[in-house]
């Protein structure tokens, strides 16, 4: 059972119970985004430069965001979804240390999350799983069983608005990124880190006409067996689906 | 020691570990804020209504966002700070369920957050440690001793840049009104949550010349004695320091 585990995870995190980490150690830092097969279909993405897409201000941004189960039939464009994923994960920068800035925040600029995407109403792009290479601005395909869709509203406790959503956001955290230099203390950090995004992926909806609702209550083992993760170096850490709003 | 708490705390709060919640066995919800002394000095804040606050827009402030350490000595008005506690966990509806729908959202809109506020440079306001009571829009005086601000810095494992800052912003979760609902899974929440308050922090930030730097290496024992915070069912989840920037 689980009871006391929050509690003692809480205590065991702290300073005086870590013990060295792999980056004080000397160990080698992992690789800036997870590797991938280099047979893969990519497809592009139009450049964040110059998407036109409009520019609402922030406090109406704020002040408007609203968690959104019921979504409309519409498509976003392919432009909307490069927008969406430029303002979550989009790398502004590889600098030599090596590290990712991002257009989030990140313990340690560490950025330790993967974003796959259930595509399900997007122009252009067959519905699917998909992985978004932030580096590359570019997606992946990754599964484009007609089931998937099922799958993941399964997995996801059965919440059937993911069904209808135009893409549902499914974040993954490659946590030895971020545990080489913070050891277990990571953990917090990632959960940290992916309120950060999807706060970011609710503002930038609002900015067309979309709403969105987060996601946090998945069967852990389902999801991540659905996307290839084996749960423990790599594991689902936050959902979000998406869709235009109903006028 | 700490080694594989991470692992076995995403384990054990996973769906077929917990335990019927408290809700569920039809126990009491929490009160929405915590209790505080009812003799406690108030300080009224302007109204998150009638601001007088520029307002950029959404991607510029999103792209515009980059982590800040350096503060200039400019202090901010009583407006910016109350817009800031404003876009963070402001609350603008009690519904009768009973819950608080705010600026930000929340697992189950259970909002376990209170705002606590190193305040070293504010316009009308002593020096001091304060509460923000966000059903109310006040600030609550806490403790104006003149050591405080050094006591917070070492409690952040002596980021020094933090005796620079403007405000810096200390958030605490009441864990129970998290695991009334969701049991120990919610402590999972509770760290998105903040992650969601934190980002809005920092957009918020660029638009009144601000930068922000989160803080999650924090010592949890000291930071949470110093708020008198048992570290039990009250603890820090995250910290911010902001403070406009050096033109």
């Amino acid at each position: 059972m689980s009871r006391g585990i929050g509690k003692e995870f809480m205590e065991k995190t702290k300073y005086k119970y870590l013990e060295e980490s792999d980056q004080e150690k000397g160990l080698d830092q992992p690789p800036l985004q997870s590797e991938y097969n280099s047979d893969s279909i990519l497809i592009d993405l139009p450049s964040a430069n110059n998407l036109k897409i409009k520019n609402i201000n922030l406090r109406e941004a704020i002040e408007s965001r609203k968690s959104l189960r019921t979504y409309s039939d519409v498509s976003l464009t392919l432009e909307e979804l490069s927008y969406l994923l430029w303002c979550t994960q989009g790398v502004k920068e590889v600098i030599p240390r090596p590290a990712t800035l991002r257009n989030v925040p990140s313990a340690g600029a560490r950025h330790s999350f993967e974003t796959y995407l259930l595509i399900n109403k997007v122009e252009g792009l067959k519905p699917g799983l998909y992985r978004y290479l932030a580096i590359e601005h570019k997606l992946m395909e990754v599964n484009l069983d007609s089931n998937i869709t099922e799958k993941v509203v399964f997995s996801c406790s059965k919440q059937n608005f993911i069904e209808k959503s135009a893409v549902t956001f499914i974040w993954s955290s490659s946590v030895y990124r971020m545990k080489w230099r913070y050891g277990e203390r990571g953990y917090r950090y990632i959960h940290l880190d992916a309120g950060h995004v999807c706060q970011n992926l609710y503002l930038a909806a609002e900015n067309i006409d979309s709403g969105v609702c987060a996601i946090a209550a998945f069967d852990d083992d389902e999801i991540n067996k659905l996307l290839g993760l084996d749960g423990e170096d790599q594991f689902v850490v936050y959902v979000a689906a998406l869709g235009k709003r109903v006028l």
